[in-house]
């Protein structure tokens, strides 16, 4: 599935998008520049302003990487099951396995919070780009970075004013061309109306992941609450279609797509190719591995691994077809073919190149830094080697602890005053964890550090000592009380005593190694990020002025608009693929086994549901990874559906999109229509969809 | 490791092979063209025909892809612990488990059988190339790829006469520039005499694993018994010095290097590094991280993956060390313009541009076509879609009854009348059959097989019906008869009608895929494998008119001939690595923890044991997997030590050699004296190796 962030991908075989202006349906349009003419070139339609404001104030976020939209006046948000599943993990119990039999709260009495989910919604975008132009004028390396790190947080902090109901983020749109501030609702009262089994919401599993036709209902529907504890009014939100789509009709998908690399250099592209996707390959195999076999050792470790293997095995499949892709030598020559003719435009205009200078030749000296980094910086900052919830809060409160006492505009940003909510936020979650997947997955990781580092090296004998991997991670997870949230808000609350006084082993650990994960950090931001960045900034400005806002920029997790059609795909074999399934389809491929296995419900259900029904579908819209719970809407603003994946051919769209083949998948609303009336008999629910 | 051939890997960092003669201390020579000019240049000492001849008959080659010599006039053979480690774990019971507490024949009556084991003494090599090229002159293709199996066969039957105590094998050199006839004594009765712990053979573990400083007694010994059941006369064996070598003293290594790519084009190179490695990479991580948990299980799994996983790490870090020299530009640079200036040597050459003619082209084109059926052919045919002994036994018996009836040169090669001897033994072979391993490996293979074709393929559907894998390897495993050497015996005797008749559903299995298997090994065969062999003969022949035999041919698992010094080696940051560890160091590296824990054994010694004795030690002698078990000699033919690795900078040796840093990693001949003496008391071996 396309699922958050960290882990969604979509694209194609060909085109280097910034050679000409974006192919027809191409595209993850920001909401304040869309390409009105050539979506009604494409459909027959040209969304107006107030069109354009209903559907941004009808869209959410959901903070931990996916998408959502209201779908009625009272609070009611549509989304992935997928995008929902660490909620309803941590809503089970080994006597009450939610994933496994699904939920569906009688009433709002019943609607259950998810603690770990937070909604917002977009208000308000304001072009910032000549701020940041003049705090950053003539900087470049670390100076660039912390004159744009302190304007961010102060234009942040002007924009939020310290409400905790707000939050503004200053946003870096093509590659620091442009620096937007998005100014958005926060909803931190978030609750389950409704939740399938895990075994139609991912029927076909691992197997029919980002593979059509396909069969899942993928979706769930939340319930925002507002202070006062009772569901907020939501005027603006997407009525369900009660005819659906037809094939060939035009579709719009908003949502937020996580990242693209889209205008990447072939430097940054052979970076990926080479360094990060097969560490990330072999890192992802082997703890997947380890997870399937863990989730054998009895029931309450099947329900733990199936959680963490979903998202793990998305990943996999997300990064073995970028991998694919760049390897392919034509899909590669491509990219370096259309760079090279933009730099061949550039070279021709003396004073774009005078502009543009030597930045091609510095990104290629920072990717050459970053190979030699990017084990140590992945290891230690990102969390390979401490693969655990509780060093995550253990480095949150040591690293908060001392970012608390810097100025604003001197923090590392994640802790800077506009985070500080979300921040309390987490460590509030009263989700519980698990100390036999902890142990498992810590070991593991702990066992990569030693992999990497060689047995040898100091810091690895600093972590271990004379013990294994597996004795430390026994010794630190069974010792630590982070799992309390009350222990960790003490700590936060307490500050730097609390947290230097604290004897939690995991703090320890996360004290011991932050000298050298801050210095790593360090070094990836000054002479990697940073350089890359001000040099893309001077490509992009070039860019822009060849080609203009003609182009969209790169997804940043930020609201997008994409349009496009209904429709299916001939394979290379010839085959045709159709863009509808049905019922019927669904029924035939049951096999009984895991994951081709029904649940009780919807055998039950079998002789009353509508077999011809739609059930997925697939358009050519433009998506990836953080689309999940996307609405899909005709042109009147009707959800006609809702996306949850992309096709296999989707997956190297993190570079690049091809309307051949590219697809966008997604339960048809009738589909879930009829599951909600047939299958859950949730009529209160189908009341307030209007259906 | 250096391990057995499917694992190993030696090269470096800069040099392309053919561009020029081979660099100091480069080479696997053959017995037949030593470069004794070279030799004594390097060395001071030039080895004559009797010394050679000494050499050749003093060393073996284990059949299951390891090296080892004759160290007693009675037969004994000194060998790795890792070459030797199936038969340790076969003989071992839940009760008494020989890879944790080691071996040690009280004397020659205690000695145990290793059913799985064969020794190879070569004993005479004759060049073919005239009658291989007069079969196969002007033939492309499959007809060349015919003729070429037919004439093999011929030459083959023709030396062995049908002897079974006769192994002989046409060995293609220089990539087709020559074909060799090797002749071996085979002996089959091998028996075990002494294996250390796992804990010190492999002490570090996967961490250590070709890494240096070091310190493993990765030693066993053998003892091969005739038909008499009496141990044979060795009358050529390597005596053990008594003084051990001092650095940069002169050393030989004799051994079977499995295979190299050193002649590899960049198309080919380019092959592996995009497709072969990260598949490789992927399959073996994920079935490593299986295989840890799986040996949480309980005492018994923990044993039986401690075996597998010592191969499957092994395999890892030696195609992470190949990959990561692949995608190094400079390193693939450095190939690329050896390869553009061989090329532009040949094309001044008129005549050598004719008879080379398009070979580079069809090389390229044959490589875009293993691309393609690459996945398919490592899934059906190179069995990681059957990852089972008991489905290996299947397919034998399936195909031997099948190729039984052809004549001998139509046959699959495995199946030739020459090999028909070491095929039954393997059958026969009694070490048991683990059902919950094979489950887990299999049901882990058989999910590849879904992950790399999809559920809907035909295949996929025909394997696996409306069961998970899971299901399908617990039925398969725990129905079939294939664990009983009697009953696998009776359906090979009983060829044809036996297998059709038989309802093991293994066979069952066997049969089910051997059609598609049998297709895609076909078509790699015709449209890869021929064409680029008859391709790199046509480059081998120029490549000979240009350089003659003053370079060697890629490894192919033959006795060769290294030379080379006892020599530690400068790291880029300026580190001096010391050429000898002592067993100081390794009582100092003892954590108590796996995989840095002393035997009981050595934590008694520890007392008695000379601190300051040579355990481990480096030298420059260019080898590669399929070396392990070899000796490293004196110019005198006395074994210094034992070869049982390479060290980090080694893992590029598949496609180059670097003298400044590759090192092959060996037991120190003081240090095996040390411990037989002092840890063992194998008084009765100590006496019998003349100490």
């Amino acid at each position: 599935m396309t699922k958050r962030l960290t882990a969604g991908a979509i694209i194609a075989l060909a085109v280097g998008a910034f050679s000409s202006a974006a192919m027809a349906d191409e595209g993850m349009w920001t909401l304040d520049n869309v390409p009105v003419e050539a979506i009604g070139k494409s459909t027959g339609f040209k969304p107006d302003a107030k069109w354009l404001e209903k559907v941004r104030l009808s869209s959410v976020r959901l903070a931990g990487g996916c998408s959502g939209s209201f779908v009625s006046p009272e609070g009611l948000v549509m989304t992935n099951h997928h995008c929902v599943s660490d909620c309803v993990a941590e809503l089970s119990t080994p006597e009450n396995d939610l994933m496994a039999k699904g939920f569906l709260a009688g009433g709002r009495a019943e609607e259950r919070r998810c603690a770990g989910i937070e909604v917002n919604q977009l208000t308000e975008i304001t072009d910032v780009t000549d701020k940041v132009a003049k705090a950053t004028e003539g900087k470049t390396g670390k100076e660039f970075a912390d004159a744009r790190r302190a304007v961010f947080a102060e234009i942040e902090r002007g924009c939020s004013g310290g409400d905790a109901n707000v939050r503004c983020d200053v946003v870096t749109l093509y590659q620091g061309g442009r620096y937007h501030l998005y100014k958005y609702n926060r909803y931190q009262d978030v609750r389950l109306a409704f939740a399938p089994e895990f075994g139609i919401a991912a029927f076909g599993g691992d197997p029919d992941n980002f593979n059509f036709p396909r069969y899942c209902l993928d979706m769930s529907l939340l319930r925002v609450y507002g202070a006062d504890g009772k569901p907020i009014s939501s005027p603006n939100y997407f009525p369900w279609s009660k005819a659906g789509a037809k094939p060939d009709e035009a579709t719009f998908v908003t949502g937020h797509p996580g990242s693209t690399s889209r205008l990447n250099t072939t430097d940054q592209l052979a970076y990926l190719r080479d360094v990060f996707a097969p560490a990330t390959l072999m890192y992802l195999s082997e703890l997947r591995g380890r997870l399937i076999e863990f989730g054998r050792r009895g029931e309450e470790e099947h329900r733990l691994a199936l959680e963490e293997l979903t998202g793990i095995e998305n990943s996999l499949k997300v990064w073995r077809g970028r991998q694919q892709a760049l390897v392919d030598a034509q899909f590669f020559g491509d990219k370096a073919a259309a760079e090279t003719e933009l730099r061949a435009r550039i070279k021709a205009d003396p004073k774009l190149a005078a502009q543009v200078g030597d930045a091609y030749e510095q990104i290629a000296t920072a990717m050459q830094r970053q190979r030699a980094l990017a084990p140590r910086y992945l290891m230690l900052e990102r969390g390979r080697a401490f693969d655990s919830s509780l060093f995550s809060f253990a480095r949150l409160l040591v690293r908060s602890a001392e970012e608390a006492g810097k100025p604003n505009d001197q923090r590392l940003r994640e802790f800077s005053e506009a985070r500080l909510p979300a921040l309390k936020q987490r460590l509030s979650n009263p989700a519980p964890v698990h100390e036999s997947l902890e142990i498992t997955t810590l070991a593991f990781s702990l066992s990569k550090l030693r992999e990497e580092f060689g047995p040898d090296n100091a810091l690895v004998q600093k972590v271990l000592g004379k013990k294994s991997p597996e004795q430390v991670a026994e010794d630190l997870v069974k010792n630590s009380k982070l799992g309390d949230p009350k222990v960790r808000l003490t700590l936060f609350e307490g500050g730097k005593e609390a947290v230097a006084a604290s004897d939690d082993p995991m703090i320890a650990l996360a004290k011991l190694v932050d000298a050298d994960a801050r210095a790593v950090r360090k070094a990836v931001e000054e002479e990697i990020e940073a350089p890359v960045e001000a040099a893309q900034a001077r490509i992009a400005k070039a860019r822009f002025a060849l080609l203009g806002d003609s182009v969209y920029p790169d997804a940043t997790f930020t609201l997008r608009l994409s349009y496009g059609h209904v429709k299916g795909w001939a394979e290379e074999d010839g085959t045709q693929v159709e863009p509808f399934t049905t019922f019927a389809g669904l029924y035939n491929r049951d096999t009984g086994a895991v994951p081709f296995d029904l649940p009780a419900s919807w055998e039950k259900a079998k002789g009353v549901i509508g077999m011809s029904v739609p059930f997925n579908g697939v358009s050519t819209n433009d998506i990836i990874g953080g689309n999940s719970g996307s609405p899909i809407l005709n042109s009147r603003a009707e959800a006609i559906g809702l996306v949850f994946d992309g096709n296999i051919h989707s997956l190297a769209g993190d570079y690049g999109y091809d309307m051949r083949r590219n697809r966008t998948v997604f339960v048809d609303i009738r589909g879930m229509a009829e599951a909600l009336r047939k299958v859950y008999k949730a009529d209160h629910l189908v009341k307030e969809l209007g259906l």
